[in-house]
Formats: C-alpha cells, structure tokens, sequence
C-alpha cells in the first residue's frame, strides 16, 4: 500500500498547487490524488460533510443559507509529458508555475480546497465537489455520473468551475457538434476514369464553402461568442489506381448558446444541403452550449465581488452539465486555458491568488 | 511433386485458353502453368529454342528472316476469387468462357502457344515470351527482369502484347503519374479555431480545380487519347477537437504519349501551382506511355493483316516496356479490357479464334 500523501495547507494556496501538481492524476490515475484531498477534508474541515464517489469528493456546509452553490473542478489531468515535477520560477508572488495540471485546474482544485477548510461560515451553502475523468471521453465524466446517479448532491442556485479562465469570469460555453459529411461515387479503373464517379472530387463544394466560411460572432445575454466550422478530418480513397467511391469529410461546429443542438444540426443540414445536397450528413457527436446565465442575482453578486468584466467561453465544458440541470454556470479559475493539455502548461501565481481572494470575498458575503 | 499438367494442343484454341485458365496462376504461384507451356513446346515445338527465366519462358526461332518480332504476354493473373474452373457458356465457336484469367490474359496467352507450336516457318522470326509477375508491383515484372538482364532475348523490329483489346489492334498506351499535393496548416484547438491555420481547408482549391477539370483528348500518331486526371486518395486531420495541421491529397494522372513523365510533371506543377502555389507537390509514381508506333512498316503489315482500325489504349501496359527499349509495340488480344480484374471476368470465344486468325495471316506472311 502507497501511503497517502499529505497536503500543505499552512504555506499558501501557490505551495498547496504545487502539491497537488506534484501527485500526478492522469485520467483514470485520481485516487492518490483524491485521497489526498479528502483526508486533508476529513482532519481540517468538521464543518463539512464530505462523501465520496468514485474518485469524485463532495463536501458541502449545512448551514441553512436561503441560498446554495457548487464550486467544482476536476481533478485529472492530459498526460503527463516530462512535465513533472512542477518548478515555481520567480517567488511564489510574482512567479509562473510551470508543469502539467498547472493550468488545466490543479490551481482551480487547490484554490477551491483552502476555502473548503477556511470558510466555515460562508454567505451561501456551498457544496464543493472535486470530480475524476474529466480529460476523457464523455460517459467517463465524474459529474456526470454524479448528475445522474445522484442530482440531489447537485441541486444549487449557481455553479462555478474552477476551469482556467485567466482569473476572469467566463460565462457560458458554445455547444459543439460534429458531422461527418459523406459522397458517394461509383469504383472505376482510373486509366478509365470517365466510367467512374469519383467521390473524392464531389467533398468540393463542401471543402470550398468551409474555406471561404466566415464564421458568426453572436451575441448572448450581453456576451460576445464567437463560432467555428472547420473540417477536423477527411478521408477517401481505395487504390493508386481506382476512382474512390466514398469519401468523408468531418466537420465539427462550436455554435453560440442562443442555439440548441437541434438548431445547429439545421444550421449544418441547410448550409451543406445548399452547395452539395447529394451527400449525407451523419451526426457524430453533439454536446449543447451554456448561456452565460449572467442575469442571476447570484451570478451579479459573484461578478461584482471578483471584479472585472465577464467575457465569453469559447471552449465546451462542464458548465453545460450544470446549464442542463438548470443552474447557471460560469468558469472562473487561474491559467491561461489556451496553455492547457501544452507540454509547457504554466500559470501566473498571482492568478491563483486572485482566485482565492476573489471566491473569499464572494463567499464572505462582502 | 506434383506432376505437370498436359496442356491440350488438338481441340482448338478456345480448348486451350480454358486449359490453361484452369491451372491458376496467381502472380508469384506461375510454376506449374510455366511448366506445362515448357513442355509442350519442349515436345511439340523442335523448331524453336526455348528458354527458362524464372517463370518466364522465351521461344525463339532462328530462320535468318531480315525482321524480328516480339510476340509477348504474361500468365499470371489477379487473385481468384470463386471464379475459377472456368465455365463455358454456350458453344466453343459462339459462346462465353468464364472465369479469372479469361481477358486478362490466358486467351492471348493461348493464341501464341498455339501459334508457335503450329508455325514452324513464319514470314518474321518470331521471339515467343511468356512471363511473371505482371499483374504485381512493377518490380517484380518478369518482362522487366528479361529487359534488364537479357536484353539480347528481346531484340526485334515490332512487338505484339496480347493484352486484352477487344481482338483489335490497341497502339501505344497512356502514361500515369501520381503525385502527392500536401498543405500545411497550424494546429490550434478547434474551439478557438482562429488561432490556427486549418491544412484541410487549403486542399479547397486544388480539389475545386479537380472537380471541373475537362480532361483533353490528344491525337498521337493519328490515334486519340483521352486523358483523366483524378484525386485517388485523400487524408488529413488529428482529433476531432484540432485545427489539422496538414492534408494531402493524391492525385492520378493519365497522360497521352505525347508527352515524356517530366513534361506531364512540370504540367501538374504549373497547374496545381496556379490555383495552390503554398502546396507542395510531391511525385511517388511515375510510368512513361507509349506512342503507339503505327507508322513502322511492320506495324502497317501487322494492321492490315488482321484488319480493323486501330484504336488507343488508355491503361498502362507492358508495351511501354518495349517502348523503353525503342521496339515499337501495341496491343492485341482478346477480352474486353474493362472485364479484366472483374469477379466475372468473360470474354467472347469467337474473338480468342479471331485472334488466333489474325496472327496466323499475318506470321504466315499473308
């Protein structure tokens, strides 16, 4: 047996990331990790009940406030690429941490950790949940499992994740959907090619409208989003010497959240059905947007605590879990998330303490 | 040991052909079908010197004649696949025989055997080459094999190949080229897509340019080659969440004989240049064509001797080969080349007896 390893809470929340960094958590690796933490829980923070699930841990006050929130982030990370340990460069005011997790959201995870065990009287409820298999495929998701096997543990007024958000608010997510766009053609000889159809030739109009495709910026509930269409893979082709009779192209959509997933698929199914309606168009995976859900009382209250100006996520995640279950959501965390799953992920320390001095001040009710 | 089939020599060529369709051939398992036109030229045939070359097999007569001729084709066939014994449908003047090596190409391949068994003072010295490995990369070639290490074997004035042409005289053969046309891009998440240069996208213009692209006609020596130009494979992309950083796009090119493979090259590169000049052009394959070599005096007798007009061959054949070697060349054979590699590969007995005639008028010096 691997003793668990034990946290640093006496030395900042820049010394307790780099600890946290330091217990390597691959997907499908978070269990030293999460027994860390909730070992550090179960000692310093009587005032939670704390259960796990998995390798998720939900803690959560019960202090009778009219209103609760989820603060979450997960604890897994990409893989680790001769990236660990971490090395703090410069002092650990003003220094940028580097190593893997460092961004994508061990800083998040410690910053939501030191409140979990400082604040033992926040403002609002808080159930704080620290969740596994976030890096992987979907069905694997911590909180997703924990949104359907047990929602009470969920039920809130306002979420936050600590994704990295440059220590800003980011509301809402676009939604994603990816589309395989297929042509058919007929095999020939291609020494006889005028007795064939290539199919490779008919993803052209396709190809063209997406090269020349200028993408919408739409704005939703006073945030700017801004949308994608790129092809993301192409295939076709059987010999040297054949004339293809299929040929594939994959599309994938990030749309803003003023759209359903419904709604983008029609988007995708008139754009392409314009330009070349002989081919089909197979959904492959579909993931709905967030709106920003910035219009809350609570979501006002926690903006004008941290400060700053909301801006927009452009990427997917699991603020949308949340958008489903109908409590607004927004990101908000240390690290630039452009660095995140780079072999140089690193972040600013002093985005780490502005997230623990933000969330403190929300929580304290200033 | 298994004993060497005794090919039949008295019921008529199309006995033959189905004779010798019936010992599968395989490329690389040619022996016992190379073994048994040995032995009957070994026994039958005194008037010519045979040689072995692998599985390749050279009869050559040696009249002193002022001319020389190659008559050449080769015995191995694509993969069978449940089409073999052969099946003769309807009579052995009028009917159909079925099955794999039909039209490409034992009826030639009998047609000669016949012809050099029966023919023991033909009108031109006659080289009769049966060889390997022709339906396999171009390496392999047992023609090739000869060409590079006895030359001497096929010296001659004209030579006939009888690949598969309807019984008709096919001069010459198209060239073909492929070439690889790579973009680069720039990887970036395809959340913030903007941040990265999609390699799928700038396959748009060169695959745009394919789509419209009219394919010439080009006269050569007074017969007409219908070019094509076509995409045969296409790749690119990295997940479904990444800008793809590059995508490749494989082309074919058949080209008429007017044109060396450097001068259809540089054609590929000043096109794709025109529309793409950020793409790279790559060459992976290249086979010359072959005029069709109708104006030697040889080929006129040949012409006339057999009757019909001359037609273009469009796929590369070995003619190119002899080409190479400055022997002027074209193809005459039964079977309808487009059945050639078809599951139900089929050719016309009365156009195995047509040849068989063709070649006896002119060789008898008619």
């Amino acid at each position: 047996m691997t003793e668990t390893p034990i946290l640093p809470l006496d030395e900042g929340v820049v010394a307790l990331t780099a600890a946290m960094v330091d217990i390597a958590s691959v997907s499908g690796d978070e269990r030293m990790l999460a027994d860390a933490i909730e070992r550090v829980l179960s000692i310093h923070a009587p005032h939670l009940t704390v259960l796990r699930d998995g390798d998720a841990i939900v803690a959560r006050t019960a202090l009778g406030r009219a209103q609760r929130v989820v603060i979450a982030g997960h604890i897994d990370t990409v893989p680790v690429n001769a990236n660990l340990p971490s090395r703090l460069e410069g002092d650990a005011v003003t220094g940028t941490l580097h190593g893997r997790g460092t961004v994508d959201m061990k800083g998040g995870c410690a910053v939501m950790l030191a409140l979990a065990v400082a604040l033992d009287a926040p403002a609002y409820d808080v159930t704080w949940v620290w969740y596994d298999h976030e890096e992987v495929e979907a069905s694997l998701n911590g909180l997703g499992r924990l949104a359907r096997t047990r929602p009470e543990l969920l039920a809130a007024d306002f979420a936050i994740l600590g994704e990295p958000s440059n220590a800003g608010v980011e509301g809402g997510c676009n939604g994603t959907l990816r589309v395989e766009l297929a042509a058919t053609g007929r095999r020939a000889h291609s020494a006889r090619a005028w007795m064939g159809v290539n199919a490779i030739h008919a993803l052209a109009p396709a190809l063209d409208l997406l090269a020349r495709f200028e993408p919408a910026t739409i704005e939703v509930d006073g945030l700017a989003y801004r949308e994608g269409l790129n092809a993301v893979g192409v295939r076709g082709g059987v010999a040297g010497n054949v004339i293809p009779d299929d040929a594939v192209l994959t599309v994938n959509y990030r749309f803003a959240p003023d759209k359903s997933v419904a709604q983008a698929e029609q988007y995708l199914r008139d754009l392409f059905g314009g330009v070349a309606p002989e081919m089909t168009l197979t959904v492959t995976d579909a993931s709905g947007g967030a709106r920003p859900g910035l219009d809350a009382p609570l979501a006002q209250h926690f903006v004008a605590a941290v400060g700053g100006t909301p801006a927009p996520k452009y990427g997917w995640t699991d603020v949308a879990r949340f958008a489903e279950l109908g409590i607004p959501a927004v990101n908000y965390g240390p690290g630039d998330p452009s660095l995140a799953h780079t072999d140089d992920e690193r972040v600013p320390v002093e985005q780490i303490i502005a997230c623990e001095r933000g969330l403190r001040a929300w929580l304290s009710g200033a």
